[in-house]
């Protein structure tokens, strides 16, 4: 039996930020971080191993560094929790018996039940290096690629393998486009198109039936019955919360199938925390169940987490997520933060819109200049911004942390139509006409 | 006599951004702008007329669109305003009769009373086409050109003419440092370095006492004695407001030189409105005349002018400048807003500072990633930040943005370090280090 203060179950973002944030909180507590693989992957930057990066290995993630922060790293994989006895047993028979425990066991990819689905040459995307090195491999002699699911990873995979040679890509994806969790449909096309001109095929509004093998995957049998050859199958169809080992437990559960948490990150154990992809998340505005596995939300939630383990502090407080992110496709950035038009509607809020163009720099003939995009969605009565999207160059990166920390902090159109903002002609849109502005201005007179 | 029920003096950003909101919010009202010169430019894009852009004429500012939301546009100059009758008399002789005027005048750049200033070759920065295109040609031929000033202004326009070809180009700055009134010494040290990396020299803390002329410049002398060989002199040491016309009418003047301006942008005289450069600015935080001359500035005084103008509905508030600006240097590009360390120790604020790096793409070794240096300032008591300068590649432009937000909606360190923000491997920095939520992290435990 291993005593330890502060238990952190998972070696992702979440857990290491968390065991990182404790550490600045409780400089005198012991922390073990208990990781199952011994090489994890920067989740992220899973597509960029297939092509942007030199290496695979050059997205390894370390946990080397919390060494000099006191902090234990352990693999090993948690097959049971006593809460009564605050005891974990390990897969490897090991005890530890903790004060405070985090789970942050993060999820696992979702496979689904169709035929042949276990063949070789099929891959779900997995968080473990030596598994992705040989995914790499067989992707460097694959011929014809086939990625079932149109949500980021799946585009950036499919952008990304399309980098790797002379090779057939092919999306699948069951709803009307690409990216439409996330994104209204003018951004979506924009993303589709430039898929489209990198040669990537889309195949939109159907599933996939059954993957016809022989020795190894041969093709995908659609809906229709038509059939699409493949040498390689990627499974990007997103992630359900790893939370098994913890339903054992007798921990709440939320709608969603994550572990229940309050808005300091506590689940219904008042020692145990929940963050990253295994918690629960509840939607900024709609207070909905949200299904959002980003590792910057799991990021925020693990700050708030590790300063409240020993005593709610009600500082850092989770207001609810608003699912901030970004992606890339062939040259395009695109973010999205809050509600869009889509899910404002769906969840019965009424909305009014701005939308704006202009180019990243000014003047617009300013070499390297490219035309940025955004979409304001504010509710009609408080003229609150709900969310905004963005497409354009790289500063599309940041521009939607603008909006971000816009919709944390509930700002009105007039708020944003007479912000102040810096600019430069190298830089950024003209003051005159930068996008988030006029888009917030644009709703003025509805 | 030409009856116009809106009268806007000035044809720069702050008067054009005045009349097209003013138009949006009062559909029905006759609107008239006049310019004082027929080619103005876009003021930001000065330097850039000297290197990056392909022709001068790129950076042309129109007034064409104006038409088509009818706005009359006439080139002219007012020469006094007669609050009492409500006319605004014209150089050419033409008077106009208004309901409100609004002053977006500008300002006249500083010419310091120096010997042999006004000799041939010696150059203030005018907001003029021809007068640019002229000054862009002699310093095609010029050799040696001296940068009086080191402000923005005067390092932007060092380093594009360093660009211009083979020349000995030289800054010299009163101050200690380049950049001194935004920044703190760590980021005016990168900029510096960036300038000699160029080849730029910087004269520091040294003044210019004497322009040595003989048909035309020959050198410049300085409170040392030395003299520095220069066939062509750029005068960028700032700017003061353009209020002679103004004196003349009674407005209240502010502290600084400015015209005295409310909360609505609106002077002592309710039907006489003023934006932008000539307009007096307050501090967002120290309520102390801020000597900021912007364009993101004035237009977002201008969008809350343009509303106000008949009538003030309190929705549309200047809350104070906080000077978010941002420049670039030779591939490296700073940000600032609000208070720097510098100017929060000399307003008196008691203070908290929080620093932070990391690489603007994750992981670090993903191509094209810079190095991004991140430095908070907070009060020591409430935790709200006050200021922050952000240096690196070009998302810094808008990084500088989500600080100028955070300042304007006075986020707290916490907040801050539970900011959900959107990351990507290709656009910005990893969530578990992003630099932003890094320095305010800092200051927890301080």
């Amino acid at each position: 039996m291993t005593k330890t203060d502060i238990l952190v179950l998972g070696g992702g973002p979440a857990g290491i930020i968390t065991a990182v944030t404790a550490r600045g909180h409780y400089p005198d507590k012991s922390i073990t971080l208990v990781k199952s693989v011994e090489k994890g992957v920067i989740p992220c930057g899973i597509p960029y191993m297939f092509g942007s990066l030199e290496s695979p290995e050059q997205n390894a993630l370390s946990t080397d560094g919390l060494a000099s922060k006191n902090i234990k790293v352990v693999v090993d994989t948690a097959m049971c929790v006593d809460r009564e006895k605050r005891v974990v047993k390990m897969e490897s028979g090991e005890e530890y018996e903790y004060e405070k425990l985090v789970l942050a066991v993060g999820s696992k990819p979702i496979v689904p039940p169709i035929k042949n689905i276990e063949t070789k040459g099929v891959y779900p995307i997995l968080k473990e290096m030596d598994y992705l090195k040989n995914m790499v491999n067989v992707a460097k002699s694959a011929k014809d690629v086939v990625v079932i699911g149109g949500g980021f990873i799946g585009i950036e995979m499919a952008d990304e393998i399309a980098s790797m040679g002379e090779k057939n890509v092919t999306i699948i994806e069951m709803l009307p486009n690409i990216l439409c969790n996330a994104f209204d449909e003018e951004f979506c096309n924009e993303a589709a198109e430039k898929l489209n001109e990198k040669g990537v095929k889309l195949i939109l509004g159907k599933t996939v039936t059954e993957i016809i093998a022989d020795n190894g995957v041969k093709a995908v049998k659609l809906n229709d019955d038509t059939e699409i050859k493949a040498d390689m199958v990627v499974l990007g169809i997103g992630a359900k919360p790893n939370s098994e080992c913890v339903h054992k437990c007798g921990l709440d559960i939320g709608r969603g199938g994550g572990i229940w948490v309050n808005d300091y990150m506590r689940t219904s154990d008042e020692n145990i925390f929940a963050v990253g992809d295994c918690a629960e998340k509840r939607d900024f505005f709609t207070r909905e169940h949200a299904p959002v596995m980003l590792a910057s939300t799991a990021t925020a939630e693990a700050r708030i987490a590790g300063a409240n383990l020993y005593g709610i502090k009600a500082v850092r407080i989770n207001h609810g997520t608003i699912a901030a992110f970004s992606t890339y496709v062939n040259g395009l950035a695109l973010g999205s933060a809050g509600l869009t038009e889509r899910t404002a509607q769906k969840a019965g809020f009424e909305i009014l819109i701005g939308t704006a163009e202009a180019p990243d720099r000014h003047p617009g003939k300013m070499p390297g200049a490219s035309k940025i995009h955004v979409k304001l969605i504010f509710s009609k009565k408080s003229r609150i911004i709900l969310g905004g999207q963005v497409s354009g160059g790289n500063s599309v990166g940041e521009m939607i942390n603008v909006i971000a920390t816009a919709i944390q902090k509930k700002l009105t159109a007039n708020e944003i139509a007479t912000l102040q903002i810096a600019t430069h002609p190298k830089l950024t849109a003209a003051p005159t006409i930068y996008p988030l502005v006029t888009a917030a201005q644009a709703v003025e007179k509805m």
